[in-house]
């Protein structure tokens, strides 16, 4: 058989990443490369408990389910969203299996092959294959430390013609930075009037280090709630556990009623038994106190890793400290590719993100991904020792 | 915000069944309509000792997993499939949220708009669905009870240049009918002759009322296993149940890598719990002995059925009784339009599918399907009593 793949195969960029870090495989590798949330800190009593009543109800939890997802589920996240100024009728929110699979309806429903997306830059390299494979035309807009750059922005919506665009205001992947409000709303003003969909990622929202700081989510600042130029979507992987695979969108009656039937070819529903679990555990568990614990422990591992970045205090090498999120982005020195460096790092026995995989368009190679949600005190000092032996060579070059 | 849907919208077609069975709600509707299997012989116990079991398990089995699915469950696949010929490795193997998204990952993966895809007349309609979207061009391939009319398949290969065959080889979705040995053989003699890929979705085939009987699946008769021109895909939802959405995909090493590729931009990976949940019960479950007992239920309500619609003796109406699956297809006489009589018998309090939705072209308005597996004897006495009443000015037309 002479296999023939579809042309859009060709939009699917290779993971260097990935075939790096199969050279991982089978070693003792400490890794700051994964998203992953810390396993220690799942309520995994809490979920078996949430199960046990799932299955009380009966045979009838192990049918099929809506599209849409288990209403009572709906129902629930459309009261913690109220939490945040979102107000949304079941009709306008959709279950998926993570946020990433709501990326990828929307994708599907609202974008043509040469249609074209802005992200920020650098941005959620998953999104990027995504945009990518339906052959979207993919350009970056520039920002600081305060969000996307709105002159930048103003001039590529302009000059593109974009249909719509990905952002991560909250806690960003991969930088860790969070947009102030001017931006979120200087944002909305020029995608309103350019008649931009935007589509709002927030995975880390709750996952904030700070007890007083304001993150409006940009959905919430739309005061077009019925015809809304904002599509949100979130998850519960980094707030319960990924396993649960359970994530929604927010949005415009149409749009998520083309999402639904996007997803009925897709893969008809999410696991009714997640949604169900995930609805005992929200009526029967205090989720808020847990997410509490979380933002106190991601904290902790926050501020040790930024501890042992100072300490190492590598010349040329710049950070900043983020106010949430499982991220820290690193610039080296220009003349270091991160990707030869992690070739270097593997061999002793350390692991991080080439930042380069992030960027739509002119990667800078001289940036890492750093995740410190995933590794102990222990680890973390043992993985900064040797990342330090990796750098040695490069930095005595300067 | 004026949405600007993408193109590929028109492809969906407006499903007139649910529009039809909205109108059931709030109604006590008897539904022969859905696929469901029956929730009473659902193996409750058993998924919840194997969710406990896979609690006991610790917290890492909250984390995020592999696309490709669980090892342990592909590989425990894996032995259930070398009992029916089917030698599979691990990297020839996908975990799906149910069988639905192997079938829309091919698509995305084989097919670009333009391309053409073969199907049976008639045919699963949510595998249609997922072929119109993508813009393929879709055929529908004559047939009679005992498979595919190969001479017909012939015909369209060389006419159409098909890139793709769809087919559901035994007790299919909606016809119940199973094919031939050689007529599966056949099929696949002309596939690799002229190149076309066999997409064969098995859902059904665990479900099979008589002993005796052998339906090689197409992939077993298969003598390329390395280059094989058949993807094949099945499910747990009718042998355990549906609410775990876990199905899979067998395929060479290069469809099921790129396969894997799409689904990690689609959805990352599907439920781990439900994966691992699935694994336990297969190690610790008499799986094999439940399909007994399911083949034997639904063997009877399959008699059962057949003995009402042998009672009724409507004129001019005809069906065969299916070896195994979950549906009837009856064929009314040419002047019945079964969307009219639909409406007719929601009126009365009972519900089937029209056939015309499960056509690629030339639509037969004469047909429907009835599913015998969800309806116990009281229910389906009166729920065909009142499908005889909707027939009643129908058939006094004669």
């Amino acid at each position: 058989m002479n296999y023939q793949f579809s042309k859009s195969l060709e939009g699917f960029s290779s993971s260097a990443v990935r075939e790096i870090l199969k050279l991982t495989q089978g070693k003792s590798i400490i890794s700051f490369a994964g998203g992953l949330p810390a396993e220690e800190y799942f309520p995994l009593a809490a979920v078996g408990e949430a199960f046990q009543r799932v299955l009380h109800r009966g045979k009838g939890a192990l049918q099929y389910g809506l599209t849409e997802g288990y209403t009572p589920l709906r129902e629930s996240i459309s009261r913690r969203m109220a939490k945040k100024g979102i107000k949304v009728t079941p009709d306008e929110m959709l279950i998926t299996t993570g946020s990433q699979q709501a990326i990828d309806l929307l994708t599907r429903i609202y974008i043509d092959p040469g249609d074209v997306i802005l992200v920020e830059r650098p941005t959620y390299l998953a999104a990027l294959q995504v945009f990518q494979a339906r052959g979207a035309r993919i350009y970056s807009v520039d920002g600081d430390q305060d969000g996307l750059d709105l002159d930048d922005l103003a001039k590529k919506i302009a000059l593109y013609k974009p249909k719509m665009i990905y952002v991560i205001p909250t806690f960003s992947n991969p930088t860790g930075k969070s947009w102030s409000t001017e931006r979120r709303k200087g944002l909305l003003e020029l995608c309103r009037k350019a008649n931009v969909l935007i589509l709002e990622d927030d995975p880390y929202g709750e996952i904030q280090f700070e007890t007083d700081a304001q993150y409006p989510s940009i959905l919430s600042l739309d005061e077009h709630p019925h015809g809304s130029c904002v599509v949100y979507t979130s998850t519960f992987s980094k707030t319960v556990a990924p396993a649960l695979r359970t994530g929604w969108v927010i949005g415009a009656p149409s749009v998520i009623r083309n999402m639904t039937q996007a997803k009925q070819a897709a893969d008809l529903h999410s696991s009714t038994l997640d949604q169900q679990t995930l609805y005992q555990l929200l009526e029967h568990f205090d989720l808020d106190a847990h997410i509490v614990a979380i933002r106190r422990h991601y904290g902790e591992r926050m501020r040790m890793m930024a501890g042992l970045l100072k300490e190492q205090a590598w010349p040329g090498v710049t950070w900043n400290e983020p106010k949430g999120g499982m991220f820290f982005w690193v610039e080296l020195p220009e003349h270091i590719r991160s990707d030869e460096l992690l070739k270097q790092a593997v061999q002793e026995g350390v692991a991080f993100v080439p930042g380069a995989s992030f960027y739509a368009d002119s990667p800078k190679h001289n940036t890492m991904r750093m995740n410190y949600t995933h590794t102990d005190r222990e680890s973390m000092e043992l993985g900064m020792q040797r990342l330090a032996a990796a750098m040695q060579p490069y930095l005595m070059k300067i």
